[in-house]
């Protein structure tokens, strides 16, 4: 029997959890809020970093590696940070262990306190700016395009599976710039650099904007963000990209010499994506039975199921797969041959479904003596029955077709679910009563913002980039606008 | 002016350290023992794990990512682990900051104390194998063969960039079998593995052994590692592969339905590298004018310096080696065209000596209009003018050369360093006179090695592997031996 998947409609976040730990993506761990990303998932994730990473090095970036531990005098030192990210840490303040007096147990000895106690990182600014101040002199240092992978811990209350957990593993970009314009050029690149890889690796059509003022990350001028729509109508923010100002510069005194041969501070950007992303992906594709992975992100992209009785067939079988697997292979497909003999075909059948695998053919005998192969995709669950020969070039085209449609059905659900409002009773019926996304005018003020998130529980997602002019009023307020931002309900 | 290296002979500990920070590999930062990995250093840190993991993945196995945080009680759950590992670490007490009374910073808000106090990982036998409580019931899921790379802490009271830092990167491998003989099996081929990566990737030769009593991991049955000799003649560690018998699978209560039927507590290995490797890299092979990296790990293989005056010969090169350049890709081999006009050859080739790169071409004007170029090698500082037509073949049988020469030069000196002692006089002359390794009789007793250690500063290394039986007396206490050990002062 497969294992059973809670129906979306019965139980969305039920569905979900289930895809997760049935999926073997992750699971719970015995420390409050910390999960254990398993290696099916963290597979996913190797597949996400790598794209990345490759394209933070052609645009420039290189990686470094900066401590865990932030001295907890560095978080006061930027006054918006504080706010921000100064709450919910995990504290360092002891640095050793001592036998209990029965000896049974350990203790934490209390003559090892730490004189300050040390934060581990919520996020790096602090202790990056903190060195950036010793590699920074003169113009000729920059820009500094660095990259760190790395985990970080923030004391959520209310965690859930890959979606928000206390601690998360992720990739944050620190740059360091000589003139504003080119920091800002930086965010906005890496902005787009995001958007890239979400459409193009994880199928996910976003939309990019800026964040309102109360949305902003603590320390930033400017946040961009990229969103997606959920199966739920709900938004997931999937990556944000920020213009830090000279706020961090100023903050650990890191100055340069101009070109001119005058000292001014450095224009700082930051920018991340985390594990989040698979969370992301889960939610945006996936169906009643299981995983839909995009085939760019997919751990495994096709696997063969024998469909014999006994020894003989399956090596016939197998040595007829062989050379198809190599072809594969080559053109830089992975694919698995299933010979395990104690597994019916059909509950395999069912676990790689659940498991998300794109392509999955099946042979029998009779297609091994009529030379074809049952070929299915996940996605649409449509089967055909191929010449055997060829099959290869066929396979490399349906993986193409495959991402395509996946991203094909996303915006098509996202562009379904995409509403406008033009009045407050539209703006409260599209919230309370369809799902989705509500484009609508608001007056620019975060008390307004404020409002309208007490009342509908929905949060201004973002300020799309290229925002088209119209003249409207607020839907709230009816006070003067100039664009449209974007609603939601969010994760 | 290139930056000045302290010469080996005036200070060993010195030049070390001069390497690493004027190398630019690493910084150190304001957090008590915690380093800053710089990118280029940081950059023979991705190759290295990139060849690693390509091994780990070649033979079977999957990584996955456990949380950094151990709740204080699993550490005592296994007795010899606790006295091990649970003594210098970083103890997480508190999850919330807070304002201060003035407002002026954060203090620790002391309502946000954890119940129970989490350690960040010194290594992660706890927290895996309470995770694999939940994935093993039977002989179907064994094998387990999981991978993490991850950073962990131990609170060391004195550090050394990359040598011994509180914070670190590595990889922790933590296997579960079905059988003793299995498990015995994984630890030895993951030290193979560790021992090829060495001589294969690093260039350096190391000596596969089994560590004595008192030098095993705590919680081990046996340890095994690879110990290399360093310039100053000193060992370094440079991987261990222990088999931990039952030892953790009873203190999680790891148990597995075997094929007959019973419940038997399941067999388990843990093996592990980390960036302590790039401390031994720059210590075997480096010179008193800067870095000598293997091709196989450089960041950057070739470099090209055109000696030009003026921009328009800049450019007649620049053309003249692009195609070149592209050729060298093609073949994997990382290239680089220094055409900053703000720095003199002189300096650049002092610059591209200190960083190591494995073979600088340089080009003037008569080479350019004669068709030949300048090719030096960093390992042996030979130079020599070739042809341009066919130099990229040239250059790359050059790289293999390279590689195998700094093998085979760290190879001969340690074989020069390696002694053999039959009585205790020669035994303190060899350690306290020269440097290097010491062959010699041991009676097999903990007690006789820590005399030793206390007398000379030497341990035992290892027992070799494969070690010829040899009838022999212990250099100490005159008592019967039947092989000989590996002695030497280490890292």
């Amino acid at each position: 029997m497969a294992k059973e998947i809670t129906p979306r409609v019965n139980d969305y976040s039920q569905w979900y959890n289930d895809l997760v730990i049935k999926g073997g993506l992750a699971d719970y761990s015995s420390v409050r809020g910390c999960m254990v990303i398993k290696p099916y998932g963290y597979a996913i994730w190797e597949n996400m970093r790598d794209a990345l990473d490759k394209m933070f090095k052609d645009t420039g970036h290189v990686n470094a590696y900066f401590p865990l531990f932030i001295p907890k005098s560095f978080l006061s030192k930027e006054a918006a940070h504080v706010e921000g990210f100064a709450k919910e840490c995990a504290v360092v303040t002891h640095y050793r262990l001592k036998n209990s007096a029965d000896g049974k147990s350990v203790i934490v000895d209390p003559d090892a306190k730490l004189e300050e106690e040390l934060i581990v990182r919520p996020t790096s600014e602090t202790i990056i700016w903190n060195s950036y101040k010793n590699w920074i002199q003169s113009y000729r240092d920059l820009p500094l395009l660095i990259n760190q992978w790395a985990n970080v811990v923030r004391w959520e209350m209310r965690t859930r599976l890959f979606l928000r957990t206390a601690e998360f593993l992720w990739q944050e970009g620190h740059t360091a710039h000589a003139t504003p314009a080119e920091a800002v050029e930086e965010t906005e690149k890496m902005l787009h650099v995001y958007a890239d890889f979400a459409e193009n690796f994880m199928a996910l059509p976003v939309i990019k904007g800026r964040k309102s003022a109360n949305e902003r990350f603590a320390g930033a001028v400017e946040t961009y963000c990229i969103e997606a729509m959920m199966q739920d109508g709900l938004a997931l923010q999937a990556g944000t990209s920020h213009f830090l100002g000279q706020n961090f510069a100023k903050a650990f005194d890191v100055q340069f010499l101009n070109k001119e041969g005058k000292q001014e501070f450095v224009w700082a950007t930051s920018w991340g994506v985390s594990t989040r992303l698979i969370g992301a992906l889960i939610m945006a594709h996936s169906d009643d039975d299981g995983l839909v992975l995009p085939p760019k992100l997919a751990p495994l992209q096709v696997v063969i199921v024998p469909i014999t009785k006994g020894e003989e067939d399956m090596k016939k079988i197998f040595e007829k797969c062989e050379p198809l697997m190599k072809e594969l292979k080559a053109k830089g497909i992975s694919v698995k041959f299933d010979d395990d003999d104690t597994k019916r075909p059909g509950f395999k059948f069912a676990e790689y479904e659940l498991k998300g695998v794109p392509v999955r053919l099946a042979m029998g005998m009779r297609d091994y003596e009529n030379g074809t192969v049952e070929v299915a995709r996940r996605d649409t669950k449509e089967k055909s029955s191929q010449q055997f020969d060829g099959v290869a070039a066929y396979i490399q085209n349906l993986l193409d077709e495959i991402q395509k449609g996946i991203y094909n059905k996303a915006k098509n659900f996202r562009d379904a679910n995409m509403h406008r409002a033009n009045t407050w009773d539209e703006f409260k019926d599209i919230i309370e009563s369809k799902s989705g996304f509500v484009s609508a005018h608001w007056d620019g003020t975060p008390e307004t913002e404020e409002k309208i998130k007490e009342l509908t529980k929905a949060t201004i997602r973002c300020i799309p980039l290229n925002n088209a002019h119209e003249e409207g009023k607020c839907i709230l307020t009816g006070n003067a606008s100039k664009e449209r931002v974007i609603f939601a309900k969010a994760y």
